[in-house]
């Protein structure tokens, strides 16, 4: 039925490799088919016919021969093939039996619904790790279990008990571009499954992971990636387990030029730990996942409305060329919301340019046609003048999207029929302008927009946010990609059992590429004399000890020594306090160094993410990081471009850039010392919890920029 | 037909004088009556005759003796009695005269819907003084001109040409409380008026005030406060030429207790300047809008749709006791994203009792019972489920409002019927119940919830951040009122024509209540020495001139001078300096004056705004106020308590507070000044532009706070 559903993918990830079993299966076997259409066992098979799957379909059931008017067989072994893909939809005690014979008879993958898993507790959790056993030691592919299966809508592949597709409905008019959907969560799956036809398009493929024993939204996005007739993706996800595949995943569908838009939950502390007892899994920090959608180019959105709205615009709109838009209406107040909601996004609105203007006042005297453009009341007791204006606007003015607000005019006759007819005439003579209405409908005109590709909203803002995603999606698309990186190699692995001290993680950074201040540990006041002689005044002491992290606390620091006689009597100050407040503390010595004089307080950290990893931040000190939590993050490794990028990001940027009157700052050695930690970051995965390097000054322009103190934290010190 | 409809209003207020002949007039004429029922001057007669509206009826039209089935009349003065109101329906040449005649006739007041006036320019403007003239003169009120009327929907009175109330559609069937509309733009009117019907409410009273020649924004918010039928008011307002006006009308709904929800364009650059335009009037600063609505418990919102969904729970729904809500959901995933939405909220999301817990966990193990309550897909298998679920949680848990997300379930049968069947025992055992629902619906479930007084959402996210919204509104409700604060008398104002020195400008400040560092104003480097060695060392010295106000700018500051020659040193070197870079400037003296050590510095401020007068503000001093921005506003006069609220909405509050360690600042000094410093601009409203505080030092917990610097500026030193 559709484009080239029975192109096989190339599954040259193992990660997606199975996956075709589940979208394009040759026969479906329905273990536990009901004759009753309404029940869990009787859905799926009730899909299986009423949307045409033409493969072959074996209801299994022992207690009849016919089931729903389809040949039923008692067993697995029964049937006269080995089904590519199996429902498994018998009671939750009969499943780990059902799965296990699938497995051994060699059907290639199964979808399962039974609640009872990992989310109920220690028994649950055992039941599922056993799936998760049958998958990787038969190579079966398993979604589920606690999900509502799956489905390829446009051939009928519907292994789903999901209620949402039994609605009745139009099936889209329009061979429209594919919007495929993963959802962790069978209800928000099948939420989005059921409204996406009333906006005139359907998610397909779509699929739901549920308690993701095997198949987990990694795999789909990946997978749903490499399908050439898939567009674009939508992703509803609570948490991944697995981050560095998901990373792969976004990757992929970004070099694919596929945008992602996902709907992440478990933002708010409630949020997470519903979550964490819905889930049963390390989930990770919100912020991180953040960072990895931004790395990725995925466009992250924060509800089920602005998930649905993103995707009937990839289904049914065009990513813009650009960000500047044309706001068109009938009314000035709803010009200024236009652009009030427009300038909160990136849009772009510019005014018309003086030759349009002049012409639409021609045409309207009383218009007001800089931008937004307003036609006035006129409109609805005009209808040329409607079509007049939409034809001067696409013809001389060079908007990447027109966005057009009409209030009810679209409800209520005869101002629908004159509203969808003006458009109509400019549709045919500008087929491809990039035209977006906000109005009521009547069921007429929905039908008329639908017809002429002109996506509809209800309100006024959500057009207008939808549209400003789209631009961002657009730039994502069109913005150059950089080489996959690849981790520096030969870089040093700490050994995650020992505990560095300051001068020992310093030389490690050193080492690695990021400019520590010079210092030297000394164990004799007159040798700190002598260090402070060679480095220069003023210099700073600091103790030394493995057992004493927070020196400042023990009085392990002095700042600002002017000379020689403060030097000695600072190491001896420094050692009798030390010893007084800790006096088990093993004592290396001190370090002596000079005082940096100057620069901008930066803060460097890595911390190894439960879920998705090694993640690097850079935040600007004092008040910035400590009250307004100015920190910027991405995922390691990453190169001195994405690090220029964070630096920008940073509310407090116009510190570093010079634009208060002081003078530029180094961002150049801020954002290679930055990249060099994230590569350090990525070889030290698995021995690496935390580096704190705090601070990071940053001197101006060409002069550099220090780390003046920095601290190591393996991963086995810490409670994991 | 409804309730108190022929009650009289008070008309205590001017302001509010003479509406009631708008929205309870005891007979209407339609000067330009129409016999076509679409035309502008058919419409309004149709809607008195299809409404029912009781009162006499006189169209006027010279060329028929019946319009729509009405006896015509040919001129005003051929009518039988003087109308209390007339619909001004003629084209816009003709409109002034009409309007003239029905001042001379004695008619109460007129609407008038054409376009043409002030928004169009010079002539327009010149054509609507005229008629703020004539309502001014006559005592006769004047709705628009450039509006589409109004309308008191439950008694036909319909002076309004809105095709919006052409909308075949049912009345209202309950008789749900009174919300009634006040929007500037009559676009966006008539958009609410249309869309309300579909939630199961409408407007009731409403107007659009379009070019306000005299009928204002301010005006018809205090004539609805006054009215006892209405009990809340929805606004879309652009700006107002008459911020005291405006203030006073909030004042006296917050006073009668009735929520004001507000919907303020205007808020961008573009946004601003297309307000400009289209109203061609002063507008004032969207930030100084917020801090009014602050300050008069107004709820602002940023969307059509959030004035309409908080006006349709204002109607249908109930004014919660608190914020604690319980949500309850067949989705795990769907409990996380209302988790989510209301952290973003104040919403408080605590878990239900253990003993409610247990007894949920008894009636489906499976189930997620702390809150968000999961009943998980088993509701879809159990319609008594859901009902026991809600019965438990309703009896056993003291939730304020109860959210329930159902996705589509309200929207397919057999689950639609039987979720509304259970929703309904329940509601008959708690007729009080604060419960809202999302979800989809068809005809007879959307029925079903507005018989049982159960708001419904489509989506999620609306929902909650409505409900989120109710809460505050029940929380602006129960405050005390503070009295009406009376500007306090007796003090001083200043010569606006007059150039305060920084001496003079703090010695007023210091007579009003704000402290200030002493100085001294010296006029010889001896007696600068004197005067130092008075005070103490560290001292600083500044220049002191009218022409001067930038003093750093040329040398004319010295800080942190520690002892008699260098005092008088700098003296010189001031001197000098300041005769080099400014020979021209008129030289009073130098002050000398303490160091004040430690202490934060924050920032004082007034600015006269051109529409709502004067404003106060504070900030936290250094990178809070120059790079973020960190600035509270609220307009003067208020009370200490204001202010002290004023102080913890900084950003950097906690830099306040003592949080970070430090010694805790006294906050009740800067709370007194800034106080102080409203009354003091309330005072000075017509005499000044602005003052700048800059820095104002908060010394530790009391030590008190010291104004360092102050610059007055005189309204007319400005160019206004």
């Amino acid at each position: 039925m559709s484009d080239d559903a029975s192109k096989p993918s190339t599954n040259s990830d193992p990660r997606t490799h199975g996956l075709d079993a589940i979208f394009n299966p040759g026969s479906i076997a329905v273990i536990g088919a009901s004759s009753n259409k309404l029940k869990i066992g009787g859905r799926p098979l009730h899909h299986l016919i009423s949307y045409g799957y033409e493969g072959n379909v074996y209801p299994i059931n022992p207690q009849h021969d016919v089931v729903q008017g389809v040949p039923a067989y008692p067993s697995l072994e029964s049937l006269p093939e080995v089904p590519d893909l199996a429902i498994v939809a018998v009671p939750g005690g009969a499943v780990l039996k059902a799965v296990r014979e699938c497995a051994e008879h060699g059907v290639k993958a199964v979808v399962l619904f039974s609640a009872g898993f990992a989310e109920i507790g220690e028994a649950g959790r055992r039941a599922q790790a056993e799936l998760a056993m049958i998958a990787e030691e038969s190579g079966m592919r398993i979604v589920g279990p606690n999900c509502i299966g799956a489905a390829r809508m446009s051939t009928g592949v519907t292994p789903t008990f999901a209620a949402a597709i039994m609605l009745p409905r139009e099936r889209p008019i329009r061979d429209v571009p594919h919007i495929a959907l993963v959802s962790q969560s069978g209800a928000i799956g099948g939420h989005l499954v059921a409204l996406a036809p009333d906006r005139g398009f359907e998610f397909d493929p779509w699929i739901t992971t549920g308690n993701e024993s095997d198949v987990d939204t990694a795999d789909a996005i990946a997978y749903f990636a490499e399908q050439d007739y898939v567009s674009a993706i939508a992703v509803y996800i609570e948490g991944s387990s697995n981050g560095e595949a998901l990373r792969k995943a976004l990757s992929l569908a970004r070099r694919a030029g596929k945008p992602i838009i996902i709907l992440k939950s478990g933002v708010s502390e409630v949020g997470a730990s519903a979550v964490a007892s819905h889930t049963a899994s390390l989930v990770g920090s919100d912020d991180v996942y953040d960072a990895l959608f931004l790395q990725y180019g995925a466009t992250r959105v924060h509800s089920v409305r602005d998930l649905l709205d993103t995707s009937y615009l990839l289904a049914t709109g065009k990513v813009p060329a650009g960000s500047r838009v044309g706001l068109l209406t009938g009314s000035g107040g709803a010009g200024i919301l236009m652009a009030d909601a427009a300038a909160a996004t990136a849009l772009d609105v510019s005014p018309l340019p003086e030759t349009v203007q002049a012409q639409l006042k021609k045409l309207w005297p009383p218009a007001g046609v800089a931008n937004p453009i307003d036609m006035t009341a006129q409109v609805t007791n005009d209808p040329d003048l409607f079509a007049s204006f939409l034809e001067a606007v696409i013809t001389g003015a060079e908007y990447d999207t027109l966005l057009i607000w009409l209030s009810y005019l679209g409800m209520i006759e005869p101002w629908a029929g004159t509203i969808t007819e003006a458009l109509r005439r400019v549709r045919a003579a500008h087929p491809e302008a990039n035209i977006i209405v906000s109005s009521m409908t009547n069921a007429d005109s929905a039908q008329a927009f639908r017809e002429m590709n002109i996506p509809v909203f209800d309100e006024l803002s959500d057009m207008i946010q939808t549209a400003a995603r789209m631009v961002r999606i657009g730039e994502m698309l069109r913005a150059p990609l950089a080489d996959e990186l690849i981790p520096a190699a030969g870089l040093p692995v700490i050994d995650p059992s020992a505990t560095l001290t300051e001068d020992q993680a310093k030389l490690v950074l050193t080492e690695v590429g990021i400019p520590t201040v010079p210092d030297r540990l000394v164990t004799s006041a007159s040798a700190a004399r002598q260090a402070a002689e060679e480095f220069g005044y003023p210099v700073v002491l600091k103790i030394v000890s493995v057992d004493l992290p927070h020196k400042s606390e023990v009085g392990g620091v002095v700042l600002s020594i002017q000379d020689g006689d403060a030097v000695e009597a600072a190491y001896g100050r420094i050692m009798t306090g030390v010893s007084a407040a800790a006096p088990e503390a093993r004592i290396s010595g001190i370090i002596v160094a000079p005082m940096i004089a100057g620069g901008v307080e930066t803060i460097l950290g890595i911390k190894n993410d439960p879920a998705l990893g090694m993640t690097v931040a850079v935040g600007l000190g004092g008040v910035f990081v400590e009250v307004l939590q100015d920190v910027v993050l991405r995922l390691a490794p990453f190169d001195i471009a994405t690090a220029m990028e964070m630096i920008r990001e940073l509310r407090g940027f116009e510190l570093l850039d010079g634009a208060r009157g002081t003078e530029p700052a180094d961002i150049n050695a801020l954002a290679n010392a930055l990249s060099a930690l994230s590569h350090f970051a990525a070889a030290n995965a698995s021995t690496i919890e935390s580096i704190d390097i705090n601070p990071f000054v940053v001197l101006p322009h060409g002069r550099g920029a220090y780390a003046l103190d920095a601290f190591i934290s393996p991963l086995s010190a810490q409670p994991h």
